[in-house]
């Protein structure tokens, strides 16, 4: 499975940095994000990827549908800028429980995908729906299962609404090796970075480079490879010291790991988990 | 559903504490924890109680059967101390992931369950599986789903093993529902609290006191008495600011909220979470 770089592991890295970063250490892929597109300019960035050869796996993000407004205009145009950039999809974050009512901000979800597929469907834009983990889901994403995504996603053709496998999401899942498979077709984008412990202070930035961590990305990856995903392997990163070094470090690391199966270079190999007691 | 006082929602207070401070309060059951019970001694703790005229509704904790060593013996012990207390229930703990593998660390509740149940079946003392929040999967807790714990117990008699319905672990749930519905009479523990956000930079404290959070707990209390669960509704909550509190404010703040469906008593009503966007 080849590699993709998603721009938020390097997160200081303007487009053209990031571009740059992929070419010379042989990333063939980026995963980029509305905000600095936005910032290099939609059409220069299009032009910029398309002449240094990579492909874009994935635009970050639509979604947010949960509020009082569903944000349905912004994901429309959230959807033409896939288009533009020839991205392989639209990664979508449900949002969270802006009160207590859980089924009915899962309802909100539904109800958005009815107004957005078709609209994808025209411009020709895969729309990849995350479930996110629970520990997410009061503030930032109600789907908070594979298996949960792809009941949303069933009633759309599986070119149109699809499902994103961020291992940080679903790695915990009982459920996750049979729904993996359930997923087939239906998975857009493959995303990897790894379980660490302790968490931070700001679990939003609890992800290690993948091989830090407790996931068995080897595991995970074989199961989506096994569904007849062609698509990249994407490395999605929030994590302030992997902020804090060279763009090119960060990289360089993240092609050795994905060479060796997310082995980290360290000395006694991976670090274990003692069990807490 | 009559109101319990689990000891680590006053985690300062000595056992003859928490005891007195359920008896002001008219809180007629207990929760206690092995450490603090240790220290007061056993048998005594076991006088004070019924003295008392307290019912003891769970005793936290045994499990943390993932690592090399099961604890097995420190298992039997804990059975041995919940017959001595009367307690309703011995809560257990799955324990975490002591490396990558998380189907064998599954696999270890399993199997010990299987030396551990006929032995707390011959005490008399009911088994109550803790199905954790995804979040604690890595370091504490590998059985995620009340589903999932649902399946562990299947093997056993319903009084001997079953589940404890926490609020805060299992909220998210998609398949909440239908589980507490399918749980019937192996929900042999209920417990509340609530989910916060922010997360504090600890998760194990992230949590609120009942009304303070994101979780419909009058919902999910109509569907735990619908089971025919006649057992006490358990208040854990691990909170600094809570355990700053003086026991008795704590428990007036409980019983006022307990008699109100859990409202918290501010002006303006609940906060409500802004999606972030």
């Amino acid at each position: 499975m080849k590699l993709s770089l998603n721009q938020a592991t390097v997160k200081r890295a303007s487009v053209p940095e990031v571009v740059d970063v992929c070419v010379r250490n042989g990333i063939p892929a980026v995963g980029l994000w509305r905000d600095p597109v936005a910032e290099y300019g939609l059409e220069r960035t299009a032009a910029l990827v398309a002449s240094a050869g990579l492909e874009v796996s994935s635009l970050c993000r639509g979604g947010f549908f949960t509020g009082v407004d569903q944000r349905l205009d912004d994901n429309r145009r959230a959807i033409d800028e896939t288009a533009a950039l020839g991205g392989q999809c639209l990664v979508l974050v449900p949002g969270g429980v802006p009160d207590r009512d859980l089924v009915a901000a899962r309802w909100r979800v539904a109800s958005a995908l009815e107004v957005l597929a078709p609209y994808a469907a025209s411009a020709g834009v895969r729309l990849a729906l995350e479930p996110m983990h629970p520990m997410f889901c009061a503030d930032r994403g109600v789907v908070s299962t594979l298996g949960q995504a792809l009941e949303l996603a069933a009633p759309y053709p599986a070119e149109v609404v699809g499902v994103v496998v961020d291992a940080l999401h679903v790695w915990w899942d009982p459920a996750l090796a049979a729904d993996v498979r359930r997923a087939g077709p239906r998975i857009h984008s493959y995303q990897v970075c790894d379980w660490v412990t302790p968490l931070p202070a700001d679990v939003l930035l609890g992800r290690g480079l993948p091989g830090d961590g407790h996931i068995d990305l080897v595991g995970l990856t074989s199961l989506v490879a096994a569904t007849g995903y062609d698509g990249y392997v994407e490395v999605e990163v929030f994590n302030e010291e992997v902020w804090a070094r060279p763009f090119d470090s960060v990289a360089a690391d993240l092609v050795r790991r994905h060479a060796t199966g997310w082995e980290p270079v360290v000395d006694g190999g991976h670090d274990r988990l003692p069990v807490t007691p």
